[in-house]
């Protein structure tokens, strides 16, 4: 039954129903959390042998005969810079492997534009506005990073094959725009994989600002999950076809391979936005845990092999993902009262509500033991205009859990689309 | 013999001789390095066993049930900070265990300075002038971080117990200087202990700014090699006990316990200092590397380990410093043109030669094979005024390569002078 084709006694009906099945779930008295990307136990169980890979018989020097007990390789060792290039189809000389997480390289890097300027440009703290590009819905902890250090944030849609770029490309052209967001495959929480066009478009841009820059968080570059390997094009060398070479920096982790936090880092640019990343990392560090990057490469060894690991990743994430799936088409296919995104991969499926319902379905599901990520969370400032979108999560949950949180989920888009229409 | 009682035909002879020496040892085209404070490998070999305390068998949680695989505890795990409490005498709850280096803490406290202000204070990008305390000789990365921030250094002298305090005093005075930099035990290159009155004066400090910071290094605060054990004041609980309990950051870090760069780091402060730590590190990362976290735990266990630990480091540490001592007293004790520490710990030994000597020093070393730290590193800006001071690094160095180093830097000192007082 359609909602819009309902008679208004037949809603009244319909949302008695709907209250009194809520009320049952309520009893159950759940505590269920579908808020976060974590993996799961049985995810990170699979990369458990990591902790072997280096122990004290093992060699413990690089390939270039480094010691990596001791100080050195700012710039990662070149293992591990071999193998986030194979990863991201770029040059070993582009790739600087730090940190534990490649969220603190953007804020290191939006830390260096700040203070230092990019490439010895005016530093951001002393230009007046300082603007920055968020297609949304997107990811709450990069709105929340650019928006932390004050820059005014500006909403660009996302479409089925990436961000506007009609939006972007218009937006560019005002010199205070010094960046965008970028989460180019299985983005979050949509799910969206750039089209060939969306990537050479980024490429091509013409921002009036020289220290411009794309921030390309490749975080789900390997982390799809029904068989199928989609590919994006390489952004690095299509900027440098485009003579933008300067104009994106790429980033990778092994958070989301073997263990949040407890992986390795990158980021991918021309050689020039190298020398000047070093230029200010060598004031911050003498170097990167060397033995951390020799775990995570003697586990990974090279980009085949991530991709037989991520299988087995996917054999647990795909039937959490298709039990979001059946219940929400189940619940909701009939009713016309939401939309939802049917990703290949990463860790997220992006719902729409009818207008103005997402704030009343997070809090119906809150008071029924379900967290979700607040409503608005993916967009900039928390706002969403149109009171619509909820990201899902359902990696950490078990299949039972899941099945029982999205019921109560779909349950709560109902009733808070039937109190709109009556 | 006293050079300055020789007359000008002795010093003469002498410089011929010296001359000589100098070119027969030329001749053995020779290559070391006393440098950087880097562990030897026999070092770096004592703490294998930590690549052994966690593998795939072990218990991955913490002891407030976290699993350390996954995403979480932006303060670090509780054992971790249990640890540093003990280490540095101070409560868990001030602790914050992050990231693999003390150093990189150091630049992202004042990365938050300058672009967030600290406390909500004014953001030092947006003060005209920042000053820094720099007690000298000291740690040459200390003094070039804040010089890459654009702060104004200013030399504070060190003295056998501490900094001089009187400048110190008058010094914070002025609200633009911002903070102070320390080495308290064994400190970079001297090898100087404070004394409790100089702790104590620092606690005192009624600096004109409230956003002033003391910067305390604790790098080597279990690095003593003399078998005795130095203590110095706890600052934080001294701070408080002075009612500037906001005053101090104090810095910790295993680098040289087990692996640099390879080990766990820590800040400890006051808890309006840690909270307003982590409302900008919210926005930097999700949490550290817990994995490691619990690795150097289980490796040191508690204190009293790390000491027993650490005499097994000071086995290999304590007779290249005594190779060292030996060789200058030898070669220069009758001769009066130098002067050089004898500590009890640390990494380094600070010499003075004569006036406008260490610049011709070095570079007579380096033609002779034998590379030391720039004369003039231990100095804001690399410049001694005095062109005095040495920093003298065998830790990494082979008993022989050391003794045959000294060597050629007393050759060196011993041409160098002569040649100013001929």
């Amino acid at each position: 039954m359609n909602y819009s084709s309902l008679t208004k006694q037949q809603l009244k009906d319909e949302y008695e129903r709907q209250s009194k099945r809520y009320e049952n779930l309520k009893a159950q008295q759940l505590c269920l959390d579908l808020s976060r990307g974590k993996p799961s136990a049985e995810q990170l169980d699979l990369s458990n042998a990591i902790l072997d890979c280096v122990n004290s018989s093992s060699v413990l020097y690089t390939e270039n005969g480094t010691d990596c007990r001791n100080y050195g390789l700012l710039e990662g060792i070149p293992e591990a810079r071999n193998l986030f290039a194979e990863i991201l189809d770029t040059d070993p000389s582009n790739v600087l492997v730090a940190g534990n997480s490649s969220l603190i390289l953007m804020f290191a890097l939006l830390s260096h534009a700040m203070i230092d300027g990019i490439m010895g440009g005016v530093p951001f703290c002393k230009q007046e506005k300082i603007k920055f590009l968020c297609p949304a819905p997107g990811y709450d902890r990069h709105f929340d990073m650019t928006r932390h250090f004050g820059f005014e944030l500006i909403t660009v849609d996302m479409e089925s094959d990436g961000p506007n770029m009609d939006q972007i490309e218009e937006l560019v052209k005002d010199p205070a725009v010094k960046g965008v967001w970028c989460v180019p495959k299985y983005q979050n929480p949509t799910g969206v994989v750039y089209s060939d066009k969306t990537v050479r478009r980024f490429a091509a841009l013409k921002p009036a600002s020289p220290d411009f820059r794309i921030f390309w968080d490749n975080a789900y570059c390997m982390h799809n999950y029904d068989g199928d390997t989609h590919t994006i094009l390489d952004i690095i060398s299509e900027c440098k076809k485009a003579q933008n070479e300067d104009m994106v920096y790429e980033f990778c982790s092994t958070s989301k391979m073997s263990y949040p936090g407890g992986g390795i880092a990158a980021i991918a640019t021309s050689p020039a936005n190298i020398i000047d990343i070093k230029g200010f990392l060598k004031y911050a560090t003498i170097g990167p845990d060397k033995i951390n990057q020799l775990r995570a490469v003697r586990f990974f060894k090279n980009k085949q092999n991530i991709k037989k690991h991520m299988k087995l990743q996917a054999a647990v994430l795909a039937p959490k993902f298709a039990a979001v799936q059946k219940v929400l088409e189940k619940e909701l296919s009939c009713c016309g009262i939401g939309e939802w995104t049917k990703p290949c991969g990463g860790y997220f499926i992006s719902f729409n509500t009818p207008e103005g319902c997402a704030k009343r379905t997070v809090s119906l599901c809150a008071e029924c033991g379900v967290k979700f990520t607040p409503a608005g969370a993916t967009f900039p400032y928390g706002i969403d205009p149109a009171d619509r979108n909820i990201r899902l999560a359902p990696s950490f949950a078990t299949l039972d859990e899941i099945e029982k949180a999205v019921e109560i989920f779909c349950v709560s888009v109902k009733i808070a689309a039937l109190e709109k229409l009556l």
